[in-house]
């Protein structure tokens, strides 16, 4: 029996499968929605991330998407597997290796294809559903060296087709990627916020903008990140230790420096140096387009809290021809003024600042 | 010999220094600069922060600003206090329990008020001086039981009359306080930057806007966090001991996951604390107007990225009558499309959503 390569079946009709589903079915796919709640799946259908499976008609998917809870996704895909013996089948859990891994046993082991779309919400659930939400994200596939390309080559389709950008990565490797990028930043801003729970009113009142930035994440939810934690628990812990080989090199210089009266460079150069590879890090992270940190200049221009300012301002830039390229907006401490630092092409920063001054904005930068 | 109480001495005319003199001379203030360097005095001068004193007139400054670096603060503190021992004096060094401590034996010591103007800019010197610098910012001042009333009156008038608000609270409380809402904060996205150095590509290229956030600040000088680290090594080091017992904490709790198969649920309940602890401590940073953080709603807008289209969107948020809070562009990878993150007050919300959806945004919430 062959597969309606038109067909798509997804398995779990949560935020991501519900987002898949809309996403398809607005490009013409027969998308057919399973979920283990009927509620779930009628919001599902109602927001039109597909259709529920009538009775009796048999279905042949060309893709199996199983959009499980992480810690059923392994049985369900067994499951799919036997149930379709000619379909590929692809998951969508955070956490890479330990499916893979439960799987390799599986019969049909080689149609499936382990999938990351890396893309979210802070809300979840079918009505949180966005047809758009891969639109320019990365989705990480893991096929193994016995994965068959056909099936790698049908999910890839899929991805692309949701906007995705596809990146092809060993399982292992995908894990210890996230543990650095995703799950120890995650930790190091709840570990720093955590910390303002016990500080006087008068030391929360000095908090400035960068403890905003390095703590935004900090609002993340505590049961979904315990999982995340839990399911990446090695390579987090390797991340973490090497975290914390750091700190006690910085903590061996600062009991130096506090205990000796005398200066002591060597502690101050251990001190440097770790700044210093967070500025090299830093410059590894890429940004929009793929450009470089580092090739972006600063249009800092004061406005005042009246509605429209920012608006206005922002106008002014667009009438000048000038790209924005980033804004941030830096509030003053209970002030109704703030300095908005518009990023753009170094080769435009005078131009903006000149044109942007002789309209009667106050640039400070 | 009374004081001219309109006349400020500024010793040290670097980018504080000189911001401060730029902005008393705006205000009227008879401005004499000091500096041990012919060249930046010249160039404070140059950009209007003050006046080069004249031989033989003698000073009585209201007001003496030690503005220098902070390793020779005390030094010159004392040098002031004895040269005019009439007159109030002030620094502006950001660790402040060593300065105060280094003084109490000072003559003319109650005259002293140990301060912190908690503004700064990415460039230095007297070039990069701005008038508005402090306007907004917290300024903090640090008077002992000791020091003279009529000496706290006049710095905070003088801070107050440049628009900083004004905080008074004991020097180590302040040291402590800044160790962590800032010294923590730089360490933990150093640490988080720097363990991206020896990343694969691949993996950095999952790299998404949590990261950036997180990271933001890794950018900053190595020379000159060393200094302030090493000036504050006692209570940074108290914080990272903290730090570092959380982390032994989430070591504990990933390493009974990742070596028993059997479900732990008292290691899952370890690892949410601290994301939850995270969310306690974050949500006590104060926002613009020092609103709590949770009183804006968002409304998610797609963009291209064409020319103008940003001002274009948030000219109809203004023409919508409705005031922004605070903006976030949310790039996507290596794609020319972005979502803007409009915070607007939460009555509002659904009122900007349909007007931008009328006028044929693409609102993404």
């Amino acid at each position: 029996m062959s597969t309606d390569d038109n067909q798509v079946l997804i398995v779990g009709a949560g935020l991501i499968g519900a987002s898949i589903g809309l996403g398809l079915s607005l490009r013409g796919c027969d998308v057919v929605l399973r979920d283990t709640s009927p509620t779930v799946l009628a919001l599902a259908r109602d927001v039109g991330a597909g259709r529920v499976p009538s009775d009796g008609r048999r279905l042949a998917p060309g893709l199996v998407v199983v959009a499980t809870p992480p810690d059923v996704t392994i049985a369900e895909v067994r499951r799919v597997l036997d149930e379709f013996p000619h379909s590929p089948v692809t998951d969508v859990a955070s956490v890479k290796a330990p499916i893979v891994a439960g799987l390799t046993d599986a019969s049909g082991a080689q149609r499936f294809v382990g999938g990351h779309p890396m893309a979210g919400r802070e809300r979840s659930g079918p009505l949180a559903a966005r047809a758009d939400l891969f639109e320019g994200r990365p989705w990480v596939i893991t096929p193994s060296r016995d994965t068959d390309p056909g099936a790698v080559r049908h999910v890839s389709a899929v991805a692309a087709t949701l906007g995705a950008t596809v990146i092809e990565i060993d399982a292992s490797a995908h894990d210890e990627a996230v543990a650095v990028t995703s799950h120890l930043p995650q930790v190091a801003a709840s570990l720093v916020a955590g910390r303002l729970r016990a500080a006087e009113d008068a030391a929360v009142s000095l908090s400035g903008q960068g403890l905003r930035d390095v703590t935004r994440i900090a609002d993340s939810d505590p049961v979904l990140w315990a999982q995340i934690l839990a399911a990446n628990a090695d390579p987090v812990r390797r991340a973490l230790v090497a975290m914390r080989a750091d700190i006690d090199d910085l903590l061996g210089a600062l009991t130096a420096l506090s205990s000796t009266p005398a200066v002591d460079l060597g502690a101050r150069a251990v001190l440097a140096r770790v700044i210093a590879a967070g500025n090299e890090g830093r410059s590894r992270i890429p940004t929009k387009h793929g450009m470089a940190a580092t090739v972006f200049s600063t249009v800092a221009v004061r406005v005042s809290d009246r509605p429209g300012e920012i608006s206005r301002l922002l106008t002014e830039v667009g009438a000048a021809g000038v790209n924005l390229e980033d804004i941030r907006i830096e509030h003053s401490l209970g002030r109704p003024t703030g300095v908005v630092d518009i990023s753009v092409l170094p080769a435009v920063h005078d131009v903006l600042a000149a044109s942007l001054t002789e309209g009667g904005w106050v640039v400070v930068e």
